[in-house]
């Protein structure tokens, strides 16, 4: 059962305008539960205590990678390239539409402090009992598994593959535009027409035209601001911060025998490691805020006090530190200590380059950016190179490490034992 | 106190290109816990399962009606206009920001089915023992107080209440724009930065200069195409039907004695009609999700129903009906009835035109309508019109009535009972 | 010889993003000289003055055309609606492209003047000895005639002439949009998306589907705003005056025998009504501009002033004007000849609504209006309904007039010899 | 004479919105004719032939950068920054204003002709018998050179010289903006707001607060990405080359005594480099054009061929070439002559690096950058540093060369006499 629709049906988006469905399995899809789960969970984490238009959900955001999929299989079918396979073409809107289903809330946050991985909860979404899982079947019996094999980049076709996971895919070009968009910023922004024209299958990959060079550049560059000024915001990895506290000080807590006055199943499941799809997919952003709202009635004043920094934006102050050295660090945790303060929660070394960062490094040996495909230029007819070969710009950019070590801290109870600190430590925090 | 911040501070908006914050007054509102608990409220309410870019907080219309107000009197300051009262600029400020601050979630659902009112609740919660009683009272004793005036319409200077409350004020300027951005339509448009050159404070009033008048225009039927097309769309009518039936039928359980498995106290009061400031800050869109959430597993199969058809987007459909008399209706209702439906429930007569509605209309005489300050303009130097008296554009859709009766209703089980149905039921609901 | 380009070319265009040309024809055609010289003649004649932005030409608005009416073509291809001809592909592109190739410079003021008419003119340019007509002589030795019959709306199938020719052409929404745009404006944005989505051939004409009413009425609404803020700017209107008047003027001179220092041949041919089409076809916006800063340096004081006027943006002021009966017509006449000036020169009555001006009124007997077919909607499969009698908003704005008598004069004179006039005079002119 | 207007006068323009005139000085200044006269003049010169849109003038760019100007000074007025010299206002807006007054028609390919310079010109102007000097020194006597000493960067104080001319002027950044708006493409795009809000005057110049060092980064990504898609574009640089032989061999004939049907003593005088600012005031590309299609006619073929080249669009192509050594160049030399074209005016060498670029290359030793001042980054409170020594990103680009040869030629002639070319030279011009 691979049927058209009868009508073509829209959806009214900010970024592309409209996003257009003409398969009846797409739309099956976005009309299942696990899809719309993706409504409560915000595409930006906590992002939007710092841009506060940044409220838009990973529901959107899916939306949009499986337009530009569609655009970009819909430009190869209309010019007949005949190296794009295009009896693969539901598959791979399939796997841009569910790509983030398995995300929960404020992934990244959780992500860090619970034994999670997105992309797996995607994979049992799409093979265990659900809804997404019985409209894939109407398709085929093997077509959750082909889905998800294009998800976990196993495919047997790269070229499906790095539609959606790739240097330049579709997600990337739909999440640097969206969140440009609901951020209000314009480093994001670029031309999206320009790149869908420049693309070109070619021999099991995705290429550029080498004519399409420059507005590659521009994309790299726009993904390069936006990391440094939105991704990286020292106030959203502040929240960030937070976030992961709160947790780590919940599963401390649940651990060591404290007893909730609320505890959602779904979320025992989370603190104590077990936990089933059905549970999974009722965790959502609506859950941990409420559950939040809940523990600023709770015993524990740390937790107490974590949430309501978190909810009512009261969020770590930092300062940039050049060399975070093993005694400098020491000696701020005894200090802090002495004034009673709780350095295991009170300070925090952030260095944003430890996340995911990859504006474009070929060379890269380890992490996420292995399995990402680089960006291939196609000279004339046959002639491919990769693209830091030919442009000065990316080749300058690649490789740079531009982040510094920020130390986070509740600023207040420093501020109130400001007479009690040793001067070097007033001036390191800049109370003096 | 009411001072200056020594740095000016900003926040980056999609709408206005940055949000500017000068006096410590409005800093501090915006950082207490009432005021961020306007992030958990959407501005659109359930609009976001129609237009999914609808996702934005009231939080961040609240900054935006204060910039706009903050710009109208920054305006007026620098051209020095002696009929602007200048002592007035704090609480008009303080009161742009606040007006919504009482907004519950998906409130005009919420107040359709209980007795509250958001109005109300504003004032309680400037008046009350809350952190922004506390900001307002350090400017002085009686500010909370003109600040709640001002909000209520009673303040004795009506130029500052019409700057958030007319037919042309801050608060729908904003909303326009910012329901425009975040659909992603253009419907709602307008040459924001050109209203504003024009406006002048004039004997106690805010006029509009005659060359105004095409831009006022403009803004009108920017208004007019904003209800009929996102504001009445009948997907979003029909959501906050089966959101007011969730509500009443949680009620309705309740009151009869029925036990839930999980009740927060807030939600009780609700529930019973006895709230207090406190209880209802605690109430924001994240706890009625997740309670839906929680709801899903309860034992009532009709509450079930409905949580499921919110949460998961199954909502109903719709018939247009041009004369719902009420022979029709009891045999409709009759007929849902002979097939196991629950009319009470499952069937909801809706006529947008019911709800506020006043693109323009200077001489309507009750409801909302009747403290919103008509439009005037300013000829020369001393002679003022009313609008409708000089376009002919806004003269013509003043009093344009263009609602249809729809009839709301679960489609499945009436699919499912086709064959029981009569042909004159089946051809009204296009089932034959 | 119609083929398809190996690989389709692209233009950036600002409006449209890219405009595709996908034809041999097409590409051919776009490199004439003739098609290149609307690059010399602005989209908007002498708005320029009055909106600086507004120096685009019809170059670019002749590929806007195109480039919509390619869209809504391949719109009814994509989805393979019956009713569309597909036959007629190409000479609706042609004809789209080339609709206003005979305008000439500053057209609307230059057709006031003399007995030209550029409608006229764009059949010669199609029929006779050019690089256009060869190129669409290589379709097929009558295709020239179908392009000029489907620009003079003779052709015989209705349905190709009214894509570039209703109520709702692809004219109307490439300049309204383009206008909007290079103006700096956004009364005239609309959807164009959505309008061509609901776009639909239907027994031989295009009808709109029911659900995009209101943005019919939207686009409706930006046509409105377009005329009485753009088009009909009193100083647009002013420096129209001031060209209508160089013009008689040479013309006044030349037939009385006057010789000028400069007298340019393809000029000649225009004062005296006597032109080929390769005199025309030399006449462009850099010919007049050059001729009047020539006339700047003329014998007749009268030319220069005018010349003046219009170069260097001194034109005249104007007054409205309730009721300009010919008593107080010829007492401003006779009080102008007085003090010196020429009232056949220096008083002109202006009624914006003289002008081709056609919102929407499908009553309308005579002018240009007559032949544009009006806006139809379709319900359901086949019910067809004209747009007003569904919209109250169209029906209300239907037949309005808005307009007012405006006097044009020059003011200096005037100012320097106030106190010869009387006091009526000087309250008029409000030189009291 | 330094008054305010009574009322602020309004512009409106596409890039800022509107442009808001306060001095009866500035308002003079726009009304002059030799201001005036910029609407005859492009902005971008020939690039309309390659970007359809890009037909905006001079006179909206001045308008721009003296906007940009104003915002400036108001933003330090606002603040009351104690290093900015308030009496400096009038003088810097009026530099900002007319610091391109000077400009002719095409002017990069004419000062490249003939031995001109824009920027002597606009001295003249400002300092010769005009109208804008007649109002320059309604202010004092002395303001006509102070204005020009800006423009010349001679002015005693380099804070009001670095506001139209450093690294980051108001000149660049309204071009860079508006050239982007016109031609359609993004690339051009930052966030002009908030560069404005992080520049401050600090000790004799204008430094940006180290918290805007991404906002300058992006500002200078897009200027980068501007010089390559845009000024630097192949069919650009095409028709800049015919421009210019367009106006050698118009020189070559008329020094050899040629006789030109008709030949405007404006011409005559640049022909001969002998010119008064009377004449050069008249040369506008209105007459440029016209003097173009006259020649059409002329008895010259060489010179009739370039201007139909340049009026309809029929320009050079191009090949790459990588090494362009004297060897090579004399064989294609040899070659086409032997075919008998004419090597003088068949081939030309084009390397866009010559041209003023300077992303930015503080040690640069020559030419116009050694004049224009580096961004400076304001640390804290008193520390400086080179924007480059602070971000890894603008030190990689700084002194990047990318450009490469180019050699143009018409390709007709090469084409029908393929048969007679060696096949080196076949294989080089792709004809094999």
């Amino acid at each position: 059962m691979k049927e058209q629709l009868t009508e073509e049906k829209v959806f009214k988006d900010p970024i592309h305008h409209y996003i257009y469905v003409q398969d009846q399995t797409i739309w099956d899809l976005i009309n299942t539960k696990e899809f719309q789960r993706l409504r409560r969970i915000r595409q930006l984490g906590a992002s939007y205590l710092t841009f506060h238009g940044a409220e838009h959900s990973r529901f959107s955001h899916s939306l949009g990678v499986y337009e530009i999929t569609r655009k970009i299989i819909s430009q190869f079918e209309r010019n007949g390239y005949p190296d794009w396979p295009a009896e693969e073409r539901l598959v791979s809107l399939c796997a841009a539409l569910l790509h983030d289903v398995g995300h929960g809330p404020f992934s990244h946050s959780l992500e860090e402090v619970f034994d999670t991985d997105h992309e797996e909860w995607t994979c049992k979404i799409l093979l265990e009992n659900t809804e997404i899982n019985r409209v894939l079947r109407a398709v085929s019996d093997d077509f959750p598994n082909q889905v998800a094999a294009v998800i976990q980049k196993t495919y047997p076709k790269p070229i499906v593959v790095s539609l959606i996971s790739s240097q330049m895919d579709a997600d990337r070009m739909d999440y640097l535009l969206r969140d440009a968009y609901f951020t209000g910023v314009n480093y994001g922004t670029f031309d999206l027409e320009r790149i869908l024209r420049v693309l070109r299958p070619y021999k099991g990959q995705i290429v550029v035209k080498e004519s399409g060079m420059h507005a590659v550049e521009h994309y790299l560059m726009s993904r390069y601001q936006m990391y440094w000024q939105i991704y990286f915001h020292p106030v959203t990895r502040s929240s960030e911060i937070i976030l992961r506290q709160i947790f780590r000080r919940a599963q401390e807590l649940y651990v060591g025998g404290y007893s909730f006055e609320w505890m959602p199943n779904s979320l025992k499941g989370l603190l104590h490691n077990t936990m089933t799809v059905h549970d999974y997919l009722k965790l959502d952003e609506a859950l941990v805020q409420t559950v939040f709202t809940q523990w600023l009635d709770e015993r524990d004043s740390l937790l107490r006090n974590l949430c309501d920094r978190f909810l009512n934006r009261r969020l770590y102050k930092y300062i940039t530190i050049d060399n975070p050295d093993e005694t400098l660090l020491n000696e701020i945790s005894d200090c802090l200590s002495s004034i009673g303060m709780n350095p295991d929660y009170h300070m925090e070394i952030d260095f944003p380059f430890d996340l995911p960062y990859d504006v474009y490094r070929p060379d890269k040996k380890e992490g996420e950016n292995k399995e990402k495909a680089p960006i291939l230029l196609l000279h004339g007819k046959d002639e491919i190179s990769e693209i830091s070969a030919k442009s000065d710009i990316i080749r300058s950019i690649t490789g740079l490490h531009q982040g510094r070590y920020h130390l986070y801290y509740p600023e207040e109870p420093l501020r109130e034992s400001v007479h009690l600190l040793p001067d070097r430590i007033k001036k390191l925090f800049k109370l003096d």
